[in-house]
């Protein structure tokens, strides 16, 4: 039997997984560089590959494939690059698919992230490309204990705001007093000697913040009623409410989970380009901006002898062709739907049937920053049970006037009801639901700027869903090139809805194509 | 029976408690003004305030007079202003209490704050003051899931980093198993309908991100040991320690409780000024630097029949005799307690008999941001039970070539043992210490800066620590002005160690003057 050579296992593991990079580092058999976001060998001359879409996907991949001497062409719908990667700012305008058609009124300077909005510390690849492009990051406070909860509608402490301290602090009171109280009385099984269950039990205490007793009676990381100060304010606790009320006052429902902190994707630390996200865009925009074709609307992908061919409708509404040796596809799946293409039946089942989810945001600009000044909210999130389901405060920008909440971002059967309402509604809307946690919202409102994921154009859709069991079906055949055809884009990647996907999928499509190559290179020059 | 007018409670507080002012915002009788750190009223004229220290309690005292028309002058013995507030830069020099001489070679721009260094949301006087004054604040991450534990010498996980991620969800995951098993078996008297516990079980579950037979068997929360990717890269799982092995390993002993996750202090969202802290002291400077004598050792504090008297030793080691009206006098005890006052005895016993804290900090300037590029770690704190006890990486200017690290924050008898060391041998434990943490240490280390407050001549501590005992004694005694003295700076506050205290505690001294200034004008006219 043959011993693999490292080829021979790149080989297979490309079979395996549509591309060796990745999965090498991955796998630690290649150190991943670190100031770098991809390092691929071999320059190439003469090949052509023309990206539909100027998304993150095919940003990058044009931006790689230049690293290498490919000529690319990037042909974009829209009239800027970007994608779901879209920094709402003054004298923007945007018509969704039913006609609502906005003008971004906000003050100069003043944005907010439609789309991506932040960064999990360990996405690399998107790290890395900020790194290498000089995007400078700055911390997205995604937690804050200081932010409120709202449940509306539940029980004895529903229709207040309260702050996240309180219950995070109160159900880790409560539920180490319990577990103490049972190991106390033996009534768990557990393989524990005294002296670990002593160590256990002295855990349970510092974790709870319990007395002498094992009781929780509150704590000081609830928060004060009269907080401590200078002189005699040694503080005042506030009275705490029971188990039983916690629980009757729908606080320990879903819509308050603390998945945020504990999810690996939206752990602290997070991070946020300084200035907006279109500052990722801006930075490849300079690299590759010039391969870019805008307001062109792709009609035909056509597989040719050669590669490929795209048809597209140009600005002045003209069929224009364009012919290449391979096509790197980031369109979203919703949107190839209805275009005319060549692609195996697999494929085509598979553009066809993966459902994409749903979003709403609404940017609210406000006089002043009343949630920093009355409410010391410093970025960080506000939760509720209403069809806003959060408050997203800038992550920074603080002390300065003006500022801009997102006044709602939500999804699936909410975000559709939210997106089926009408501009003014939908502010109408933020402002109601938003206004029972900040009253000052009525007062200080200026304008507003919504959209729905769904409604968008040449999105239609926030992020595509997957099964276990399309997993297996569906993202697989989109996993291998359809002939010339290579497809990227969060879709084709387990980062579903993260800038990390559209990069490692980007990146994974380069190589496929590199690797395709320079094998055929080799071919031909062995058959000389 | 006379009813209490609303001066009459004015009055009652502030005999109850120094100042009016902060007891009634806190008590909600008068509105914090929020774009104004403080709002006194009534001009006066011709009265003079001695301030001791251009620490912040003395700058902001210096600049609250202003407001009130009052004349001040500040006696420093440093020749820079801040105090505690002291942000490390190149060239900055030096000398221990025992003649340990330093001199910074960090690069230009590279700092770390040798004192104070974060601000709680919620310490409106800090935040206050930064808007008034125009300092910009950004996100101090003083928690980052994705920062290490390291324990030492304790059991089989011991000697190893582990990311905090894991721990944190490995106790969660544990915790809540125990309890849903004692639930399920009735062993907890809960009075709880079964709808109830039904809810809480389903709490328990999501919290602890148990399987749906209500165990813990690891999380894709605690990371990855390969992370999902594009392609066929759904991610792998690393396997996860019992209980016991977290147990025996020492991973719940009080170096790695969530202290700063939890206390209310420490909570996200934490602040800090953009480019160090010295940038509070510096916006108070532009506004009072004139008042300052710097480089002017007190050596008496005297009453006198019209105020105070103060005697110092200017930069040319000539005596110089102050008078004034009044005197704040915010020199950290144990150096007041060797400069010769007319206190009274309470006072005297109360300067002379407050333990101060050590406590030490290293800053270590890399050549590269290795624990960025490699580690994936920006901001937040690793832990261990290693005299480093804490690394603490930058907040900010990610993605940018060197850096420094806070190589340990300590205190107590851990950093008595460290201030003891000579700066060779600090620098050192730093090295051989950290890179059990961080192996780059040693390829990527360029120089360093350390400091054992309890060593610094004007400070002789880090920060003053009460008994509740002592709070009822030595503590009252400071509350009270002796005389035409009055007391200043975190030590005369429940804020100890914190800048809010000593902003507060300077405006409760200004608030004292000034209520006395006026009532007495008001006496003296009544006598007319």
């Amino acid at each position: 039997m043959k011993h693999l050579t490292r080829r021979d296992f790149i080989n297979k593991l490309t079979i395996a997984t549509g591309s060796g990079y990745t999965a090498m580092v991955a796998l630690g058999m290649i150190p991943a560089s670190p100031a770098k976001a991809m390092k691929l060998e071999g320059k190439v001359e003469g090949k052509h590959v023309i990206i539909l879409g100027a998304g993150l996907a095919g940003l990058s991949a044009a931006y790689e494939l230049d690293k290498l001497g490919y000529k690319s062409t990037i042909v974009e719908a829209r009239s800027r690059p970007g994608g779901r990667i879209w920094t709402i700012r003054k004298g923007m305008r945007e018509t969704e698919l039913e006609g609502a058609e906005q003008i971004c009124k906000f003050e100069e300077g003043q944005y907010f992230n439609a789309g991506a909005t932040r960064i999990p510390h360990h996405h690399t690849s998107v790290i890395n490309y900020c790194r290498e492009l000089g995007v400078p990051l700055e911390n997205f406070n995604n937690i804050n204990e200081g932010a409120y909860y709202y449940c509306e509608g539940k029980g004895p402490l529903s229709n207040k705001r309260i702050r996240q301290r309180e219950l995070h602090n109160d159900m880790r009171g409560y539920t180490t007093e319990l577990l103490a109280k049972a190991i106390d009385q033996n009534a768990l099984d557990m393989p524990l000697t005294n002296e670990d269950k002593e160590k256990f039990i002295e855990y349970l205490i510092a974790e709870g913040s319990l007395n002498p007793n094992k009781l929780y009676q509150g704590s000081s990381r609830r928060g004060y009623e009269v907080a401590p100060g200078a002189g005699n304010i040694p503080g005042k606790l506030a009275s705490i409410p029971d188990l039983l009320t916690v629980i009757q006052s729908g606080w320990l429902e879903p819509h308050f989970y603390n998945i945020p902190e504990y999810t690996y994707e939206q752990q602290t630390t997070m991070l946020t380009p300084v200035g907006g996200m279109d500052q990722i865009t801006k930075a490849f925009e300079k690299r590759v901006g010039k391969k870019i074709i805008y307001e062109a609307e792709v009609t035909e992908i056509r597989k040719t002898e050669r590669g490929a061919r795209i048809v597209y409708i140009n600005k002045d509404k003209q069929a224009q062709e364009l012919t290449g040796d391979f096509c790197i596809c980031t369109i979203p799946l919703p949107v190839l739907s209805n275009i005319a293409a060549d692609f195996s039946p697999n494929v085509q089942r598979a553009v066809d049937s993966v459902p994409y989810n749903n979003s709403c945001k609404i940017g609210l600009q406000f006089k002043r920053r009343f949630w920093e000044e009355d409410d010391n909210i410093y970025g960080g999130i506000s939760r509720t049970n209403m069809d806003i389901t959060q408050i997203v405060y800038p992550p920074s920008g603080y002390l300065s006037k003006k500022g801009i909440l997102v006044g709602y971002y939500n999804y699936g059967r909410t975000a559709e009801r939210t997106g089926n309402l009408s501009l003014a509604d939908r502010e109408k809307m933020a402002l109601e639901q938003g206004s029972k946690i900040h009253p000052q919202y009525k007062q200080e409102f200026e304008n507003s700027f919504s959209l729905a994921w769904q409604k968008i154009k040449y999105s239609q859709g926030a992020w595509a869903t997957f099964t276990p069991e399309t997993r297996q079906t569906h993202y697989k055949a989109l996993l291998e090139p359809d002939g010339p055809i290579y497809f990227a884009g969060d879709h084709v990647s387990y980062l579903i809805a993260w800038m990390a996907g559209s990069f490692e999928s980007a990146q994974q499509a380069v190589a496929g194509i590199h690797k395709r190559v320079k094998e055929s290179a080799t071919s031909m020059n062995a058959g000389k």
